[in-house]
């Protein structure tokens, strides 16, 4: 059981405990040589339903690092692979579906099925092997948000702009609301999972919503994320790319308990922009990872210091671990954050 | 010769025409049949340096929709190309160096090329035709801004978050430099190319900028991109995508006569940040060229109606023409900018 006293926990709660809590998103994943020799001859998806295997991975970062929480090694395509979508991760370009969402009946076709019906027995397995090793560290449950899901689904595969996803909102957008909320449902039970096996936190990744303008992200975005998090009883953390310019947003009108802000915004003035309410969670510059350990810490303490105008900030970097990444430039971070 | 009373000239300068100007990034390119049949069996950097072709491409686009300005067809590494750089454009994934410039050694070898000893024929020979036959309609000459030429040069193909330019930064600040006040004098040869064969104007193009912090773009980019450009005696368009956080730096210190707005930002908030001393170029969003004409067409006057707040407006899209856009849907846009 993770304690209620756990600095991320606390955090999340809106405390400022002695440490600032630290955790890295994508901590469990290439950048870790032990994570890339047990990877070795098992596709991404299969890893992700092994659930002994899922465990190990997801735990390795903790160990090595000391981080103050585990995330769970998932996709963010896991839950439409459980739902029978046809879908793979290719190495080195991203999750490719074999039959895209883009018409009417495309939609009608996949949203037919129940999310309810999803069979999250290896997740939960997962998850519970988990949270027995961690004893009062927490973990956080992983989920994809709505827009971020579709951005894959309804082009096929990765684009640099999501310009098909986008399209539909306007194109036809009954049809992209009851797509946007069946993924909603799709990312839900796959929280409601990984939060019933003892998941105590758990973070939205809506990774491309940067991709779009403020007026589209609250008309046809916003309540579909907010629709898969609320009154889920444990505390959301809310992640976008390039969402300074709706950042107010991102809080989902309450429901998140922290926002997590990318490297291109000042904390301090992310801070303000999020107001009381929320806690801050951010946003190193992956870049810095690459630079001797001087210049990034001294990257790390200005960040420490803008976050002190949040009400509570968990430090983390401003998106995923570049595979490229000298892990102990991360230990080094974990331990400047617990000094 | 073009005429200084050709709209998208009047527009630079600050005057209203009675028309809104308009022009498409990217027009020349995939989204013609004529440009697919013409560019069958020659590499992409070998047509932009085959003057008759170059030229026939950066034609039929005019002839095709009417817009107020051609665009010079040519690609931002083509500079290095005519540097001795070996690079090559993959298709489907973009240019790739056979060398990446990533160590003091590698900026010391390659900013040893003088930017002056560049053989420009090909390009001056392709831009002489070019306006031969545009008439009274200006071209504009094309050239990529320095970081986003580092963005590939550094890594040595594309990146996501061009994480090794944006290192290189912070670890070594002046091997930065170096490179991109080399980078700086390359591209201004390029423009300087084209101007003097006829290009009435030129836009840098800065893709990748937004990928950058305020204060990384403002320290490390913003000086050498100013340089590039400053005392070229032609109006100067600046576009940049994802550049809202900084979007009154993109002006260059005054200058750029016009700066380009990508589809996130309304053009009316643009505007506003931008001021009176300069005219707003954009920001139709290059998704909504998939929607039905009626949801195209309120989205163009949308724009147009933002864009009467700033002193001049150049019609055109928040970024390239995808390649998939079907270009009846570019010709009604210029009908309905002209009606």
């Amino acid at each position: 059981m993770p304690s209620p006293h756990a600095p991320l926990l606390r955090a999340l709660a809106g405390d400022r405990p002695e440490q600032t809590p630290v955790w890295f998103m994508r901590q469990a994943g290439r950048s870790l040589p032990e994570y890339r020799e047990l990877r070795v001859g098992t596709r991404m998806l299969d890893a992700c339903l092994t659930p002994d295997l899922a465990a190990e991975i997801t735990l390795q970062p903790v160990r090595r690092h000391g981080v103050d929480a585990a995330v769970f090694f998932s996709d963010i395509v896991i839950p439409l692979r459980l739902a029978g979508v046809d879908v793979e991760i290719e190495p080195g370009r991203g999750p490719v579906f074999a039959d895209p969402v883009r018409t009417r009946a495309d939609v009608d076709r996949i949203t037919a099925i129940d999310p309810e019906a999803l069979d999250t027995t290896a997740i939960a397995e997962a998850v519970r092997i988990v949270t027995a090793e961690l004893g009062d560290t927490p973990l956080i449950g992983f989920a994809g948000a709505p827009f971020t899901l579709a951005a894959y689904l309804v082009e096929g595969g990765p684009s640099k702009e999501h310009l098909r996803a986008r399209a539909m909102m306007h194109t036809d957008p009954d049809a992209w609301n009851r797509l946007a909320g069946w993924l909603s449902r799709v990312s839900r039970r796959f929280l409601e999972a990984q939060r019933d096996a003892g998941a105590a936190t758990v973070q939205l990744f809506d990774s491309w919503a940067g991709s779009l303008n403020p007026a589209d992200y609250r008309t046809h975005v916003a309540p579909h994320s907010k629709a898969a998090v609320t009154g889920l009883d444990v505390p959301v953390i809310h992640f976008g790319v390039g969402t300074g310019p709706f950042l107010a947003d991102m809080r989902l009108d309450g429901v998140a308990s922290a926002v997590g802000v990318d490297w291109r915004q000042p904390l301090d003035e992310a801070a303000g922009i999020l107001g009381d309410g929320v806690t801050v969670q951010g946003n190193i510059d992956p870049a810095m990872l690459q630079a001797p350990w001087e210049v990034l810490e001294a990257h790390v303490r200005d960040v420490i210091a803008r976050g002190r105008s949040a009400r509570a900030h968990i430090l983390n970097l401003g998106h995923g671990v570049p595979p490229e990444t000298d892990p102990d430039q991360l230990t080094r971070i974990v331990e400047l954050a617990h000094s």
